[in-house]
C-alpha cells in the first residue's frame, strides 16, 4: 500500500485508516508505504538516469520500495487526485522504483511485464471536481493506471476505484459515507 | 516555456535548444524555467497544503514561477514522456504552481479560468512506447492538458503537440530530423 499526502490530519490519512483495517479484518499483511513521511525523493535525478536501464544498477536507491513491490500480492493507492492525476511526490515513485527489470523489460518488439506478482490494484482517491468534469476530461488518471500500469502485472489483474468526487463542497457525514464504504470495501478481500 | 530533464547531454535539452532558437527566429521573448537546474521541488508540502486555498497566502515560495506565467502569451512544456505523462518534477510544477487565484478561481458551481493570457499551449515531448500504445493506452497525457489545463487558458487557446515516439530505437537521423522540426515548427509562430 502506498499513501501519499502531505498532511496527517487530511481526509486522506483518514482514508489510510480504513484501507489497513479493513485488510487487517480480511486477515491480511499490509505494507505501508507513506512517501510523505519517509521523505521519499520524487524527482529522478540525473545520475538514475544514467543508468536507467542498466537492470539490477538501477535499483540503488529504491531496493526497498523494490522488495516490498516483488513482495506484495496486491497494490493499493491512496491520494488526492491533483490536476486529474497522482501528486508529483506519488508520480515519482513510479518514476524511480517501476523502472526496467522490476515492472517490465523491453523486449523485441513487445514489453515484457515483471509485476506479474501483483494479482489486484486498487487506487483510493479523491477529487475536488465533479464527476461530469472527469467523465469530460476522459479520465486520464483511471486509463494511466487501467490501461498503461495494469498490463505489467499479473494476466486478469482487477481495477478497483473507489473515488469521491467533490469533496470540498461535500458535508462531513458523506465523507463519513465514503470512509465507511472503503473500509468495508477492503474487508472483503480474500485471498 | 518549461523544460524538465535531468540530464544536460540529453535528447531533450537538444529540444529545449530547437524552441528557443526557433521562438527566437521568430521574434519571441523566451523565459526558460529550467526545473532540475534550479533545483525545483516538486512536493507540494504539509504547510503549502494548508494555505493551498488562501489566495494571495499560497504563492509563497513560487511567486517567481506565478509572474512567469501570468506574464506568458504561451506556454511550452519541453520533457520526456514517462509513464504516459509527465515527470514528477514538472507534474510537481502544477502541483505547486497552478494554486487558486492563479490558474483558477471556485466560484459558485463553475471553475474560473484565470490564466486567460496564454493564448498558445505546446508540447515537446519524447516516448520510449509506439504510437499504438499511446492511443490504446487512450493518450491520458494530451487529454489532460487538451482537455483539462487548457480550460484554464484563452478561449480559443490551441495546442500543438510535438512528439517523438520510440525514440530509444531511432536512428539518429530520425532524432535529428525531429529536432529541425521542432525548431522549424516553432520558427513560424507568429504573434
Amino acid at each position: 500500500m502506498v499513501y501519499c499526502h502531505p498532511r496527517g490530519d487530511s481526509f486522506n490519512a483518514a482514508l489510510r485508516d480504513a484501507v489497513v483495517d479493513g485488510l487487517g479484518k480480511a486477515g491480511h499483511a499490509v505494507d505501508l508505504v507513506d512517501l510523505y513521511a519517509e521523505g521519499f525523493r520524487p524527482a529522478l535525478d540525473a545520475e538514475e538516469r544514467a543508468r536507467y536501464h542498466a537492470e539490477g544498477e538501477n535499483l540503488a536507491g529504491v531496493e526497498r520500495h523494490v522488495a516490498l513491490l516483488r513482495a506484495a500480492e496486491a497494490l493499493v493507492l491512496v491520494y488526492p487526485t491533483w490536476w486529474y492525476g497522482m501528486p508529483a511526490m506519488l508520480k515519482g515513485w513510479f518514476d524511480r522504483v517501476w523502472v526496467p527489470g522490476v515492472a517490465f523489460r523491453l523486449g523485441p518488439g513487445a514489453i515484457e511485464p515483471l509485476l506479474t506478482n501483483i494479482r489486484r490494484l486498487a487506487v483510493v482517491t479523491t477529487y475536488g471536481s465533479p464527476s461530469w468534469l472527469l467523465w469530460l476530461i476522459g479520465r486520464p488518471d483511471r486509463k494511466l493506471l487501467g490501461r498503461g500500469l495494469r498490463r505489467l502485472c499479473a494476466r486478469g489483474c482487477t481495477l478497483d476505484w473507489l473515488s469521491l468526487t467533490r469533496m470540498d463542497q461535500r458535508p462531513q457525514a458523506a465523507l463519513e459515507a465514503f470512509r465507511s464504504r472503503v473500509a468495508a470495501h477492503f474487508s472483503s478481500w480474500v485471498r
